[in-house]
């Protein structure tokens, strides 16, 4: 039993209290886990592009003052009732998405995305009671995908916490909480391309080269990534890819580009941008007859997605997928076991480019701004 | 060898003058088919609403004088050079889309769009030598898809010929050729519905309850029948239908109604209505995680596809289909010859709603521009 159970902990957290402003370094008071509730110490935390857009919150709904952050590794502190799966001092990770278990979607083999525990950008508070655990001289601050890890602790329905090997290093399987798992799982579970395929990558950040390295797990001949920051190339080739495009070098649309190399389209493609116009190109790049299009990318509130219908007649396919199609806490224990193992040919340290400590939180998203990081590890103790 | 081998045949053809004027019989010249080709003598065509679009010509490009059909049954009167797998005699359907094969489409198990043969709407004359095989008086008469069928006699590419059981009853099996293959392939094939499952299907057409019959045959437990047209309702019941909406009669969009009636949303949806907001409705309505959406219907030459990425990023899945994915050659001739065998549980008369001699031929437009036929039989001999 932790000493601080039941108790609120008054620790550090970065909190975000208006769109696009350098986040604060605060105390802030966290409650305890309420039913079906853990509270987790983070050691460390990355950031994902999805923590970027809803802290600038241009074409999404500006939720403030907040507490960001979904990519992590952590331990146990205390857990609230009814929680029997974990305990004080498991190693885990949170996810953004959770696994009730008990809902149609749990009980798919197709889906994860569980009724009760599926992302919410907007809500800002834990679904029990509604409520927000943290507080600052008792004004709430909201949460952030039920997660909110930029903080010294935090409180996490039990449904989004995977569990992991605890000899598994935090400071590099933290980013199968969400990136890698998602590109990764994008390409292995949800395009799946077959040996000898030919695999378009648009984006070519953490998320996008994490699906590069299934589709090479998979046996692509040829990856084509296409990027409009030529700088992601050079690093791109350590992660299998074959060839590069930026569509600010080409008069046509990068849809044509592609199709005129690959003798009318590739075999699949996986977006990983956000740009609504990465997805379609995505979407129209694909081969006629066999072609499947993956969309990875959070795109804006009021973007539209459209295409000529005769597109989709030709006999393409096209998906959306979160979180790689993975189960949180059925499937990213197995996924860090392999790593451990070694049966997952995936080189973590790769996809980090930067560590910043906790109190540089916002380097980190400098950083990604200026398309300088894959992920950036914030180290939560100096 | 037939007595006309080699000659110019004179018959009679039904010619579209042009756009949505009734189509006059009219005495055609018919060439002898060149290399690859075969000339058919129909006994029996129907009229598919794709026929309409492009007699129309609304959404569609113009391309008259044309001869209109592709869905029919006949005889091989003759064949040209290097056509060595039919000959004088055979049974057969001609098909819009074809299969030479050879190509990357022909050889892949996913795609029936061969590179030479697929369907191309615009083209009005033989891919051979690009001339038209029909004249009169000299002056060429365009095809239709390849097939043109409005007439006694007409000239197909080998590839866009499937040969069957001369057993079979023409008269019947003739629907094969197009409507009944592609909505039941479209469920079969490509919707792939798991036993009860809910199913909804848009457009109570031929094509549209060929999906249901193939909806049924998969073991759905709700197919849900959607359409403009009430009357099809009392049709549609014979085909397994179990549930009817008529979007006329609902304020708001018709995808919210049904996922407000199937807790979320259909695990498959069959779009068969040529209606670009058919498309929209018939993707969203489908539940999010696992819901596959299949779109049949020919969309006009302007429509855009348009609809949230995050509709997309919810894990459905979007695809279309030409000719239920079926590859003419290899597989229409196993679907009759199940059909004969009453492998394949469907009874062709129930499409069969109206019968007429070549020379009533504007009849069958008027009952299915009225909304009242499924498939009328056009008979060449009186
Ligand atoms: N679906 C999910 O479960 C899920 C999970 C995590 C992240 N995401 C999303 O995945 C995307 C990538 O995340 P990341 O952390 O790798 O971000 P990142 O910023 O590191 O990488 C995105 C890359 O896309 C490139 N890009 C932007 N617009 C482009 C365009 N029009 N064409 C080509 N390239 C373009 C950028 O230059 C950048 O290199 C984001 O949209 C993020 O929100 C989705
Ligand atoms: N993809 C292919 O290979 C292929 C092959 C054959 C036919 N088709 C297409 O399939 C479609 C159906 O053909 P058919 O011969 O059965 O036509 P049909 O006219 O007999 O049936 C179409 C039905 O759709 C209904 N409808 C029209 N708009 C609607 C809407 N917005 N909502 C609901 N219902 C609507 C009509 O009332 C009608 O009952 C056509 O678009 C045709 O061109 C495609
Ligand atoms: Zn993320
Ligand atoms: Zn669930
Ligand atoms: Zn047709
Ligand atoms: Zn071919």
């Amino acid at each position: 039993m932790s000493s601080t159970m039941g108790q609120v902990i008054r620790c550090r957290a970065a909190v975000a209290w208006e769109a696009g402003k350098p986040l604060v370094i605060e105390e802030v008071e966290v409650a305890p886990p309420q039913a079906m509730e853990v509270r987790l110490k983070i050691l460390y935390t990355a950031l994902c592009h999805t923590d970027v857009y809803f802290w600038e919150a241009k074409g999404q709904t500006p939720v403030f003052p907040r507490i960001f952050g979904h990519e992590a590794g952590g331990i146990v502190e205390s857990v609230g009732e009814g929680v029997t799966e974990l305990s004080l001092g498991d190693h885990v990770l949170p996810v953004f998405t959770g696994e009730c278990g008990e809902c149609r979607h749990c009980k798919s083999e197709e889906s994860n995305m569980c009724d009760l525990l599926r992302i919410n950008t907007d809500r800002g508070v834990m679904i029990g009671d509604g409520k927000s655990r943290f507080s600052i001289k008792g004004k709430p601050i909201y949460h952030f995908v039920g997660t909110s890890t930029f903080s010294e602790y935090t409180v996490v329905h039990v449904g989004c916490v995977a569990k992991i090997n605890p000899q598994a290093p935090l400071d590099k399987v933290c980013v199968f909480s969400c990136g890698i798992s998602t590109g990764l799982g994008a390409a292995l579970n949800v395009a799946k391309p077959k040996p000898g395929s030919v695999v378009a990558i648009f984006g070519l950040g953490a998320v996008g080269l994490a699906a590069a390295e299934g589709a090479r797990l998979s046996g692509a001949s040829r990856i084509i990534g296409i990027d409009l920051n030529p700088s992601r190339f050079e690093i791109a080739k350590k992660f299998g890819v074959t060839e590069f495009l930026n569509p600010k070098d080409h008069d046509k649309p990068i849809q044509e580009v592609i199709a005129a190399m690959t003798d009318g389209g590739v075999d699949r493609s996986i977006e990983c941008t956000g740009s609504i116009s990465a997805m379609i190109s995505a979407f129209e790049c694909v081969h006629d007859g066999w072609g499947v299009a993956v969309l990875v990318g959070v795109p804006n509130k009021d973007d539209a997605f459209k295409t000529h219908p005769m597109n989709l007649l030709n006999e393409r396919t096209l998906k959306g997928t979160f979180f790689g199609n993975y189960k949180p806490r059925s499937d990213i224990p197995v996924v860090v076991e392999k790593y451990m193992k070694k049966e997952l040919e995936l080189e973590l340290e790769k996809f980090i480019t930067h560590e910043v400590s906790f109190l540089e939180i916002n380097k980190a998203f400098e950083y990604m701004l200026a398309g300088e990081s894959l992920r950036c590890i914030i180290r939560m103790e100096p």
